[in-house]
């Protein structure tokens, strides 16, 4: 198997028989499908097509498909769902997406889903799981792991391993705990392969394993996992209890994720939206950040008006012309700037000291304008302008292209610092900040320099 | 060990010890750090500090840490070892990270390094690997793997399994392949540890084993690893052979990496630029995107200049203080859109007739330019402007705003269907077109109101 196609053809065959009620014929079709596939099948029905089908087929194959729909789309097939069989669907997950679709049920049905979970082990891991706070490692662990105790012998390990891993989708490490369920270290089923089956395992796990605090912010265990190339992570508490492990597709997730969020919100969108979300989600996605920008246009309307006797003289009312030019080039170099400081913070490697940055910032943004300028003084040469107004206007472009940089450089630099998401400043708060003050500096420079 | 930080003190430290050749103390300190914390460490010294270093340290130690080091550091350092030198440690990397560091030398000296790799079995790896093309799974595949034939018993397939394990830092699954190497299928470790020891491979492998060809894009391959959240995937030519594997840790950075251009390309940077890079290199990023900036703001100079009469009319000369306004709008509303679509574009969520989605944005834009030309009206009638031409402004700028929002939604579409990333019209393209035409919707929207 390649890579399946979900195409128009095949979905409408689909539909067909959902309409025909041909049960049989549906459940020997969607037989071979991975649930990465039924997942995106199942998106592309009506929500009653779908819940025919999550009813349909078994809860063996629905419910992992059910974890990876889109969470608005899952969110009104559990509603037709009753307790009972939401329950039957949790009882096939591993413990972090059970706790997952748990959490995102109103509160009053929570408890009626759980109450109908027949598996008390299952359901106890799935209360624990429920209780970390969102974006915490124990919120993303699942409980299912590989344990031995140290003292064991490599046949006896092998056996228990057997057995827990009949519960466990992947197998990457097996971890060594002491009796008090103590994190001591790991053992890789190639060094358990190739051990003497008597040797005991104390005596052969390796001591060095990375772990995450089960409070530690799911963007770090991203991090530290992807920097050491590491597949599987266990978490532990403050007694170094080991308490689950995180793999690495939970981790790409969080990775895709976050980055989705920065790009939305260099892009002026608030919320976490969609091409095929309502309209009405869209626009509270999109409304705030277009206000903020709306209030920053009125802000120049407030600046302009105070130059309107500029006007008056013909010779300079070409400044007027210019406002669109400033005001892009502000906001350009603003977003530039701010874009590169922020992957730079996200990945740790903004270096070197404040003052080192300043200067580079300004020397980047003069020899940025430097260039700009002369373009736009040989433009102003051949529209047969002053030179002296062209000057004035090459100048004071300058002057707006350094503080625009400085802006977009030192305003997520400071959010940083006060533990606000950087992110947040590129986009539409530096284009607007940047829209007005170089606005306003175009024109108080311009008001300088040529004397009106 | 949890997570090491690379604090000031342990960095000056380092470089204290470099100074005053205290190699043995060096080679103790440095003797259980984990490459990539040896490859954060070198890159933060300086380069002679660094060459130190990795001449110092076994290749063992160094290579890894090597291949994890910033491109552009990395090349600083190559270029001060010999052929040699640098065969030394490309003898200990994986295939896929030496045809990565053979693959960034300069063209005369690739062969240099070939020729001093003395392992032949290693080099004619390399030397397949150096001639898949860049951003095709082939480029990005490793040949370490474990392969087994379907004829073996499992306790030989252990056994073959145990000697090619030594080679491979992670086995994932074994591969299993028929005498003309073709892919059948794939084991578990966990499945040959509860298998029977005198099964037959033939009888117990899993046929069912997701694959990609060789000349894949690596963004389709990362596409396919996270949505079935494989670790790694098999990668074959077109005969099925098997020819190498990819692995998820090689993925995640593909991912981070794309979204990180993308980003860029929203914030208008046009080349893979960090922080830390040098003026110059920042200037060839950062000063293209900003002369299209200049371009549109010239533009916008010429339209401005067409209704220059309007200033003779003292009511009508406020219109020249809405231009900010409406090109900030214009702009914003642009860059929803089209990373709303540039999102879903690479997710593959876009459905949905052109149709549909052109009625879609129409009516989002109509609601949300609703609420937006209130507040502008009613700051129009607290400034006490003329109630015509504040409706006369509101009204144009839903025009704008519709019209930046198709604009934004179908560039990027259509640029999506010739095959060229659309990303790249998320940002400054959109930005500048809107602006332009933004002011000239406006101006011209406005003359035909109030008949100027």
């Amino acid at each position: 198997m390649a890579n399946f196609q979900l195409d128009g053809e095949y979905i409408g065959a689909i539909k067909n028989l959902v309409v025909e009620n041909k049960d049989k014929k549906l459940k020997k079709q969607l037989h071979e499908l991975h649930y990465a596939d039924i997942a995106e099948l199942i998106e592309e029905l009506s929500i009653d097509e779908a819940i025919y089908l999550v009813k349909l087929l078994d809860s063996e194959k629905t419910a992992d498909a059910l974890a990876e729909v889109d969470e608005d789309f899952r969110e009104k097939i559990l509603d037709q769902l009753s307790a009972k069989e939401i329950a039957e669907e949790v009882e096939e997950l591993d413990t972090d997406d059970a706790a997952d679709i748990i959490a995102e049920l109103p509160e009053e049905r929570q408890e009626k889903v759980l109450s109908e979970i027949e598996d008390t082990e299952h359901l106890k891991d799935i209360r624990e799981l429920l209780r970390y706070e969102e974006d915490t490692a124990g919120s993303l662990m699942a409980k299912e792991l590989v344990k031995v105790h140290e003292d064991l012998s490599v046949l006896k390990c092998v056996n228990a391993m057997r057995k827990q891993a009949q519960e466990v989708t992947r197998v990457h490490s097996i971890y060594v705990v002491n009796s008090k369920n103590e994190l001591l270290g790991r053992l890789s089923l190639k060094d358990l392969i190739t051990a003497n089956s008597r040797a005991i395992v104390k005596d052969i796990y390796i001591p060095k394993v990375d772990f995450v605090h089960v409070n530690e912010d799911v963007e770090e265990v991203a991090k530290i996992m992807s920097k050491y190339d590491l597949e599987a992570i266990p978490v532990v508490n403050d007694n170094k209890e080991l308490l689950g492990r995180i793999t690495i597709d939970d981790i790409v997730d969080v990775i895709k994720e976050e980055a989705d969020k920065d790009y939305q919100l260099a892009a002026g969108i608030s919320n976490d939206v969609e091409a095929d979300d309502t309209i009405l989600e869209l626009t509270r996605a999109r409304l705030p950040w277009l206000f903020l920008g709306l209030l920053g246009g009125l802000g120049s309307v407030f600046i302009l008006k105070d130059f309107e006797t500029v006007m008056n003289q013909p010779q300079l009312r070409s400044l007027f012309f210019y406002t669109p030019l400033i005001a892009a080039m502000a906001g350009n170099v603003g977003v530039q700037s701010s874009a590169i400081i922020v992957q730079g913070l996200a990945n740790d490697i903004v270096k070197g000291s404040m003052i080192s940055r300043l200067f580079k910032e300004i020397g980047l943004s003069l020899i940025n304008g430097f260039f700009l300028a002369v373009v736009l003084i040989a433009f102003g040469q051949v529209m047969g302008q002053e030179l002296s107004l062209s000057l004035t206007v090459a100048g004071s472009m300058m002057g707006v292209i350094v503080m625009a940089a400085l802006i977009g450089t030192f305003v997520p630099i400071v959010l940083d610092k006060r533990g606000i998401d950087p992110a947040i400043a590129t986009g539409p708060f530096i284009t607007t900040a940047n829209d007005i003050f170089g606005i306003f500096l175009f024109f108080y420079i311009a008001q300088v320099v040529l004397g009106f």
